[in-house]
Order: structure tokens, then C-alpha cells, then sequence
């Protein structure tokens, strides 16, 4: 382990690999139809002094490449970061215009200054857009992952729809939904680098086992800054997911727990007026009193440890190592 | 050339195709999330008495191979053929949504029975799991097609939605717009198998303008149906084009025209308030006499000549290409 990569910061790391891939990813953009290509520029934050996201998706698939002994500036490196980016950037376009959100990293959503339809078909150009890169290079390992984890990606947004919407969900259909939604994208990610490289299929399905354990990690730490996240730090509001009658991990864990607190919060989760501040107070006591949040620490925690048993199996060099260990521990030890 | 061949209708050749082609389009739908599957399968009517609808974009796919020399009922081509007919069918439940459309052949459309974002997520479903199925044969040429039509098809569809709410349109931007909404996936449908079935790039190619044409063709066609089609044969109201104050391609030649008659239907066009009965009348006579039919007959049967010349170029198999040229006529012929 060299001195230099101690020191690096996770931001350090991030925006080294963001500036390694985005300047391949505008090229593509910049390849669509011109409307479509104005809403997705928009969209990504290119024009704009505000600035655009982590690209923590690509730097997973620069970084996955390299455990497996790529340079990560391979062309065919670049462009599977690049395809992952687009469906992420897919998945948000759409989800905006579902969930009704109007505002994006402090910024109107693409839907609301474009309107739904031409957002919605920037959004599948986009998705369109990932394949045909995959397979201009010929990907075919590669394309038959991203197809299965964008169905898994889509299959997980209907399941959240769908469970937001019923007043009995499981704990397993709560985590099946969030495998999908998060993790199976992040999976995608770290082994699709990996593979657009040629690397051997058991190094890429360790990769896709990482990305996975990571997702779930990420999103399980997502649902308790959904509850517990200081605003300031979420730029969300308090407790946002209760408010909305989120049926996020640590709810269900608390309504599923067969506790007293669990079942005053299905009280309060049945009700159809809005919540007051004091009973969303009073929810977050709940779950936690429930177990909710001791379980999904649990969880989340286990997973973190099953994502870096991972990175150990991977024999990467020494470099990358320490980089994504640095990238994973940023990404769970957001507090709360 | 056979009797047997000269007896056969276009339904007939159709209905054979689709028979091929079903059972491999509903395995492969049968493989997505239960909940877009059920979605999936509503949309396709295939658990409805009513019936599904005629396939003609997979029965293209699998006529086009068969004139590069296929059997027809390899599996390649046959896949070929289903991922034309996913595309077209992700197209279908996506411009339901934006069209507000509620009956689609004669039955309620998926959003207005499953709401809107399961069925656009059946629709992206769809997308995928077209680019899924020829990444999992390795078919990179095929693939590369698909995603290059793909991008025309949202390009097209951009392109109506903004045309619409657009005074000024010229006839090359309408004509380009309809390239893309309707053309692309022709020409994709109609070199899809063939490419799938390794045929020369030659030929390939000699496929694909044909379907280009058969497209344009086949648009124009259903412009004219819009005004001037009878309704007991369209299923729409009349001059249901004109009633939506639609810029097809007739309406914006004769908007185009510098005549007189172009001149009176711009102001019915511009004017917000619903037209009569008595002014859709009035504007499908002041089209037709600033010259719109004419000009869109003219340009149908120079689409039409260009496809049936490219049938000649293709040297296929007499029987092929007696089906060919069934089903170009067929869909060029319906009456208005």
C-alpha cells in the first residue's frame, strides 16, 4: 500500500474516474437527437455551474476493470461505465416523472421544464443509447448483464410502486424490491467494466456479488436517512419517508415485528390524512421502539461486511484495493 | 411462381407467420416480472377472445431472412422477428400513455386498466427485453441495427409531440418525422431476420430500403385514412386527423401550398376553440384544393414503385417474394 493512496479522499477517488469517463459519455450524448440530446444535457448538469452527480456507478465499473487487471482507460472499459451511467440516468428520468419529484440535486427535474413526454423519451434514449454502445463493441458478456439488471432495475421500481400501495408487505418482498430498485444496478456496475475487459467469469461474479452486498448496504442506509438523515444533510426534509408513508425497510421491520410499537404505527401508517410534525415524531419513536431500526442496522451492516469479504477475494491490485475500499466505506458511513 | 402461391391471401401469409412467431414472442414474455408479464400479456390480447393483432413487423423480419435464404424457423430469425414486434408493442404502450389513447383494437389500453406507470414500465420492459434476446444469440450486427432504428422510433415520436404544438412545420421536417415514427421500425423489421441469419451486408441493406419505403408508403396511406378514410373501416371517428388538428403529412403539404385554400385552412387550424362538424368538412375540402391529397397520393405510390423495385433487386426464392409482394400490397391498397 503506497502513501499516495492513503491519503487519496473518496471524492479524490470519484473525481479522478468522473473526469476519466465523462468526457466518452458527452460524446454519446451528444450523438442523439437533438431535442432528446438537449433534455439529457439538462438532465446530467453539463451546462450548468451547479454541476453534475459523483458518477459513482462508472467509477464501480472503472474500478471493477481494473481489479481484473485493466489500465481502466481501455475504450470498452469507458464505454461499459458509460452504458451503466446512461441506465442509472434512465431509471432517474423516469422515476422523477413517477414519483412526481420536481426537484433533482437542488435543481428543477428534466420533467418539469420539459414536460413528461419529451423526458420520458429522453429517458428511453438513453436506455436505447447503453445498448447500442455495448454493442457497437461487439459486448456480448456485457449486454446480456446489463439486460438482466435493467429488467431486475425495472422489476424492482414496479414492486416499490406496487408495495407503496398495500398495507401488508413482507420483510423478503421489501428486500426483493430494493435488491432490484438499488442493488441490482450497482451489481451491474462493478462486474460490467470487469467483463467488457474479458475477465474471467469468476472475478466478475465476485465483482457482481460486491455490487450487490453494496447496493443492498446503500440502500438499507438510504432508509434510515429517509428517517433518522439530518435535513440538512439529506436536503430533504425531516423524516421524509414517514410523512410520505414509506414502506421502506425499517417500516416494515417495525410493523412486521408483532411488537406494540409496530402496531400503533400500522395505526398511524392506515390513516389517510396527512401526518402532523408531532406524529412524525412519534412514528420515528415507533419504529425504532419496534426494532426497526436496530434490525436495519443489523442488515445493513451485515451486507457491508459480505461487500468487503468480497473486495479480500478478488486478488486486485494493491491500488484498486485501497481505492474501493475507500469508495465503499464513503458510501456506507454517510451518518445518520 | 406456384398456384399454390397465387391463391394465397395476405391474411393468410400473415396468420402462418404469426403462428411461427407467437409461441417464442409469449416464452420470452412469459419470462418478466409477473406483475409486467400480466401487463405485457393484457396488452397483446393473447388471453382475450377478441385476439391479438396481425403481426406484420415479425412476419417482415421472417420473410426478409427467408428472402436472403433462410428457412424462416431458425431460431435466430425467429428471435429476429420477436424483437421487432417487442419494440413495436413498447412503442404502442408508451404512446397510449402520451396520446391519452383508451381503446386500442377495440379493447381498454393497458394504462387506463393497469395505470400509467406499471404500463410504462411494461413498455420499457418490452424495450429490454428486445435487446436482451439478440445479446443472448451474440447477434452484434443485429443488435447494432436495432439500436440505431430504436433511436429513430423516439426520435419520431419526439418529433410529433413537438410538430403538434408547432405552427410552423415544413413538409421536410413532417416527412422526416414520419421516417422515424413509422418507417424505421419497417426498414429494421424487414432486414432484422436477415441480418440475424448472417445475410450479406448487400442484401441486408437492399432489405432495409425496401422497408424504408414500404414504411413511408404505408404512413402516407394511413394520413389519407385519417381525413378522408371511412370510418366503418378506420374504427375512428371521421376526419379524425383534422378534428385533432394533426400536422400529417397532407395537412402540411397543403398548409405549404401558398394557395388560397391553404391560406382559409390555417386559420381553422390556429383558432382554439373545438371544430364542427361543418368545419372538419370545410377543412378536408380546403386540403384536398390546396392540393394536400394529391400531393401525398403521389408521394404513397413514389414510396410505393421504390419498395416493389427493391423486391426485384433481391433475387429471392419465387415463393418469398410472391409473399412479399402480398403483403406490400395488402398494406399499401386498404382504401380510403
Amino acid at each position: 500500500m503506497t502513501i499516495q493512496s492513503e491519503v487519496r479522499t473518496a471524492a479524490e477517488v470519484l473525481s479522478e474516474l468522473k473526469q476519466l469517463v465523462d468526457p466518452t459519455l458527452a460524446a454519446h450524448v451528444d450523438g442523439l437527437h437533438p431535442p432528446l440530446r438537449a433534455i439529457a444535457r439538462y438532465h446530467f448538469g453539463w451546462d450548468d455551474t451547479a454541476g453534475s452527480g459523483k458518477a459513482l456507478r462508472p467509477a464501480l465499473a472503472v474500478l471493477g476493470a481494473k481489479a481484473a487487471g485493466a489500465q481502466g482507460d481501455e475504450p470498452e472499459v469507458v464505454d461499459a461505465a458509460c452504458a451503466v451511467e446512461l441506465i442509472h440516468n434512465f431509471s432517474l428520468l423516469h422515476d422523477d416523472i413517477m414519483d412526481g419529484d420536481r426537484t433533482r440535486r437542488h435543481r428543477p427535474t428534466a420533467w418539469t421544464v420539459y414536460g413528461t413526454d419529451q423526458a420520458l423519451l429522453a429517458g428511453c434514449a438513453l436506455q436505447t443509447l447503453a445498448f447500442e454502445i455495448l454493442a457497437r463493441r461487439g459486448l456480448s458478456t456485457a449486454l446480456d448483464t446489463l439486460g438482466r439488471e435493467v429488467q431486475a432495475l425495472i422489476a424492482g421500481q414496479s414492486d416499490d410502486l406496487s408495495l407503496a400501495a398495500r398495507r401488508e408487505a413482507t420483510l423478503e418482498q421489501c428486500l426483493a424490491m430494493e435488491a432490484g430498485k438499488t442493488a441490482a444496478l450497482l451489481s451491474c456496475a462493478a462486474t460490467l467494466g470487469a467483463q467488457a475487459y474479458g475477465a474471467p467469469a469468476e472475478t466478475s461474479t465476485i465483482l457482481a456479488e460486491y455490487g450487490h452486498h453494496l447496493g443492498m448496504a446503500f440502500q438499507l442506509v438510504d432508509d434510515m436517512l429517509g428517517i433518522w438523515g439530518e435535513s440538512a444533510r439529506t436536503g430533504k426534509p425531516v423524516a421524509a419517508d414517514l410523512r410520505a408513508r414509506k414502506r421502506s425497510a425499517p417500516v416494515v421491520a417495525a410493523l412486521c415485528s408483532e411488537t406494540e410499537a409496530g402496531a400503533q404505527l400500522a395505526v398511524l401508517y392506515d390513516g389517510a390524512e396527512e401526518l402532523t410534525d408531532h406524529q412524525v415524531t412519534q412514528a420515528a419513536e415507533l419504529v425504532e421502539q419496534a426494532g426497526g431500526r436496530s434490525w436495519t442496522e443489523q442488515r445493513a451492516e451485515f451486507h457491508t461486511g459480505e461487500a468487503l469479504a468480497r473486495l479480500d477475494q478478488l486478488g486486485a491490485p494493491t491500488g484498486t484495493l485501497v481505492d474501493l475500499t475507500i469508495v465503499t466505506r464513503f458510501l456506507l458511513a454517510r451518518t445518520w
